[in-house]
């Protein structure tokens, strides 16, 4: 089957690799329908130490469940299936409690052990935790807003929810990718009164508009700040949403909250510590965040897909097959395009 | 008047300053009954720059209202009351919402401009936001617990509530001084079942157990998070107290909360940053905390003082006059005494 991998920062190839196929009683093979690329993706593109075995690439993902091991039960041959980007047993403490990423028996797509997203076949571990079964067809228009579940519409909602959103709130996003954009949807969801969104791209800037954003800040660092505070009526945001994970974006992310507000961060930390430890302790600011349990969420998001109420598909502006893979990682790193969706 | 001023790192004098009086329309003038040293005091003690003026020190207290300004309804002259360790207008956003420490109008006490509460008297600003009657005599046994009040009973019980301590959770807190110990009580207060507790002094861990602490932990850095995730069948806690505020403490806090749980900082930050940024965001943790509201949980704690539920004035193990204080800070800084209660 064809797959991705990356070799080192800026390798990315596709290549011919051995068929997925079940292993464990508790698996399940699944025929990739559609996936996409992810701005974490990027993370591995600008940094990977080279690797002479590469690693495969993806984790979001849906597609159709081809056979299943001995101890499934949730899910059968035939079913069209969406994943979370973690997989977990939904069994375990932490899954009971709605955190499936910190599963006690789970782990990571890709990587040098397990298939990816990104590629034409993925053996699905702890198959009954992991996978959600989607009551449409393989080929419905709804498809792009139901793959964002499997990450970015799962993983604003989880900023959202750690920022404390609320009717009435006020809502800062800092990052206008396709989490950030998501993450405006998840605000405007969860009743936020205003919500402004920092980025400075027009394209990202004009859909954040249409997702809900009521305001733009396109200035960066200490003028964002100045920005926020005008328009915040000189005392900040009472939820922001970190959806970018550079140091400087969270020193931003913090610096508009408003005493007793809270940071959600869903951004991946490129850095080792957290900065303003002392300017957010004055204001009890509260940082909170992770990698989000999309597993959990799928559920509730779902009929807001199915009904049409939200649309986060949107931010997919470019489709390509899994051969033209590593030039959608080249697109999406110039900023040429939101987020890359692959078909199969 | 007599009152404590710092000129730098070790230099505490009492020395005869201006009499404290009413300056504004909203002040009230309190003769100052009860006062003590606070753990976060030891930091300028370690650290202060020399300054020719000198600080005025001090910011837990009780006393008797001898006047109050033109505007001030809710204290007459007569009445005991204790003053939160920042003072606050009472009617302001933040105010309204709980977080006294934000106050749009409110700020600290001591420094150049202020008098401080380890003096004979002290001019209170926003008297009416600032300050609570007492319904006790001035020499009532109650008062070392109720002066606890002022600052480091709320503290630890700001510290449980970030950390989100409640019925059936695991609680560990980090520190053992006057908020460590009040912090246990806090938890037990609000229903842990099992609270761990990080220290190596005798007295304080002996002060500890008899506050609700089911488990101590002596070791540091690594040991100590591989005992507490012993203690915790491998997990971690729920809800982490941070009562000390140093960088090696803030990562010892953030090592033993488990997936999911959150820590609750009240221990002033010593360093710029907070560390294990990426460890802490894959667990999904939370970091809460800041200046406690202490003027917020005056009235809820009050009761639990007064009917002897709590007994948090068991902190102080030493007692002084005005004239003892800067020997009280040379004690609590060698760990001869936890706490220094100042009596008038």
């Amino acid at each position: 089957m064809r797959a991705t991998l990356m070799y080192g920062a800026g390798d990315v190839r596709v290549e011919t690799v051995p068929d997925a196929k079940i292993v464990e009683r508790t698996d399940a093979l699944v025929t990739v329908t559609r996936a996409c690329i992810c701005g974490s993706d990027l993370w591995p593109y600008q940094k990977m130490e080279r690797n002479a075995t590469g690693n495969r690439m993806g984790h979001e993902f849906m597609g159709i469940v081809e056979a299943v091991g001995a101890d499934v039960r949730t899910v059968k041959k035939g079913d069209l299936v969406m994943a979370p980007f973690a997989w977990s047993d939904g069994t375990c403490e932490f899954c009971r409690e709605g955190l499936q990423t910190s599963c006690l028996h789970g782990g990571w797509w890709g990587g040098t052990k397990l298939d990816g997203g990104q590629g034409e076949a993925v053996r699905v571990p702890q198959a009954d935790g992991t996978l959600v079964v989607l009551p449409v067809g393989r080929d419905d228009a709804l498809m792009p807003s139901l793959l964002t579940l499997t990450d970015v519409m799962g993983t604003g909602h989880h900023a959202a929810l750690k920022a404390r959103v609320g009717p009435g709130k006020i809502a800062a996003v800092v990052g206008d990718g396709a989490v950030g954009l998501c993450a405006v949807i998840a605000a405007r969801r969860l009743g936020a009164e205003q919500i402004i969104m920092l980025g400075r791209h027009p394209d990202r800037i004009a859909l954040a508009r249409e997702f809900g954003a009521t305001d733009i800040v396109s200035e960066r660092g200490e003028a964002a700040v100045a920005r926020v505070k005008e328009l915040t009526g000189g005392l900040g945001a009472h939820s922001v949403l970190e959806c970018v994970g550079h140091g400087e974006s969270t020193l931003t992310a913090l610096s508009i909250a408003r005493p007793g507000g809270a940071v959600g961060r869903v951004g991946v930390p490129q850095e080792a510590t957290v900065p303003a430890a002392l300017p957010a302790f004055f204001a009890n600011i509260t940082i909170a965040g992770g990698p989000a349990p999309v597993r959990a969420y799928m559920e509730e998001l779902l009929p807001d897909v199915l009904e049409g109420r939200i649309q986060p598909g949107r931010v997919f502006d470019r489709v390509t097959t899994i051969e033209g893979v590593p030039d959608g990682y080249r697109a999406m790193m110039a900023r040429e395009a939101i987020k890359v969706m692959i078909t199969f």
